[in-house]
């Protein structure tokens, strides 16, 4: 079942607004509007961005048979660590970027000790969003419990935090092409599979439904950092919103397989991604245009 | 009624050995034995500090009739919490230091961007052990939300990471008496009343014992801060354990106030702290003996 691309992109559009509205409800409840840290705050989180996870989270509810209210508190809380991550990532320590979404980075406007501080700032804000979250949602302690455990074990060694880890590390020169795309898993599958995983807990999803939105947040992860290379190596400043060839000196997916090969690969996780979801039959429909759309752009 | 040193000494040595013990447990937990950020995180927690923050934890929950075992995930929690800071004011950003007890700090030794993601790895997983002690002690989903909001609150803009954002600004040169005392509260005193907010929260304390370890906390938490100022003034490096005279280029409550102007503060603070849990009579000993401490040291 096809659907028309316009309709994907009003959806997308709808949900972006939500969010976004959502976003800046949950920032200004923190900050007090004459706080000196609220420009920062607002930049950081608030200044563009496609908004991927927090949507696949309201499209993922919908497939649950759930209000997208289900999940709005957990979804921006999910977006706020993505931003973190990105901020993180910019630091002068790390990737010592100079633009993001066309802007100067946020340590270059507001200084590096206060971004770090701001880092950890909204990283416990997101942590209470979703334990707030689960609260209205009725969990159990129990299930808040199981919920607190997913969130740090995605986020930590074996998810997010270690992905970077990784990214950053000497031995990154020496990845095969099986090391880079668990590195890849690690640092950008791993928050995807945590919007499967909390979705899945905040609906109560049966096991088979989890398990199935997992996998496709999984493939979907690493193909969106395969094709990340891809339009490293291909793309314009314009397009990214960021330096492009800022890997010039990193190994790079398509560096160790060649642009081709990369292109296939990226197509073969596209192509497992929407297949996890086939169970759901045309109900799925977004998630399943959402691959067409990343396998398009290439 | 005075309690020899002898035995609060023994006591301090009991408690810090129980909160070591399970500091090492709860690391261990989370780190596979090979893996190559067991170290720096074992040097971040466990090499030395004096615990104070935990062991307060463990003697208020007696205090409050409940076994320390009640607190001790939480206790552990707020250690990790305090180390998270200790390596965040070190950052090359911050302070710029290069000793902490007695070692070089995180960043020489690991490198600033792991250290900067090694503390958020250790933050999450503080917020996990406080949620997860949280659901060991029965308490109910609506406690859990109001303590994840304590536990944001008091790390937040008006507490901790706004303690130390005010501490690296500009305007500090300017600080009145009193906004420095207030950035002290921030800066040291919060994490202090999170101990105590935390502690009657998992204790199920009745309001006004509540309210008299809070007050406690926070105005030990200010003493602990003017006393470290005095310090640096007049300590040595073997007493600190780090770089004394750091603060040579930031106003202090010392050059602000003099010397014997930051004393009479001191002991003015712990006067209150003292008076604040007078309520539960001789049993707050351990409590009281501390406070008399940190004013003979000076």
């Amino acid at each position: 079942m096809n659907h028309p691309l316009h309709l994907f992109q009003k959806e997308w559009t709808v949900c972006r607004q939500e969010v976004e509205a959502a976003l800046a409800e949950n920032l200004t409840a923190v900050l007090p509007p004459n706080s000196p840290f609220r420009q920062p705050i607002y930049d950081c989180v608030l200044s563009g961005g496609k908004r991927l996870r927090p949507i696949l989270m309201l499209k993922m509810a919908e497939l649950l048979g759930q209000p997208q209210q289900t999940v709005l508190p957990a979804a921006c809380a999910i977006e706020i660590l993505h931003s973190v991550s990105l901020v993180l990532d910019d630091l002068p320590a790390m990737d010592n970027a100079t633009v993001r979404r066309g802007q100067p980075t946020a340590h270059l406007m507001y200084g590096e000790a206060n971004v770090i501080l701001l880092s950890h700032l909204l990283a416990f804000q997101a942590y209470d969003l979703i334990v707030q979250n689960s609260v209205a949602n009725g969990r159990s302690p129990q299930q808040i419990a199981q919920i607190s455990t997913s969130l740090v074990q995605l986020t930590g060694l074996h998810g997010v935090i270690g992905g970077q880890m990784d990214d950053l590390a000497e031995a990154r020169r020496s990845f095969s092409k099986q090391e880079m795309e668990e590195m890849y898993y690690k640092k950008t599958g791993a928050l995807l599979v945590l919007t499967a995983v909390l979705t899945s807990q905040l609906c109560q999803a049966t096991a088979p439904e989890a398990k199935a939105l997992v996998n496709y947040a999984r493939h979907l992860g690493i193909a969106y950092q395969i094709r990340d290379d891809i339009l490293d190596e291909t793309g314009e400043l314009h397009e990214l919103g960021k330096n492009p060839h800022q890997d010039a000196q990193k190994q790079t997916h398509t560096k160790l397989a060649g642009l081709s090969s990369s292109q296939t690969r990226l197509k073969q996780h596209l192509h497992k991604a929407e297949q996890s979801v086939a169970c759901f039959g045309p109900r799925a429909w977004f998630l399943t245009c959402l691959c067409q759309q990343y396998g398009a752009l290439n």
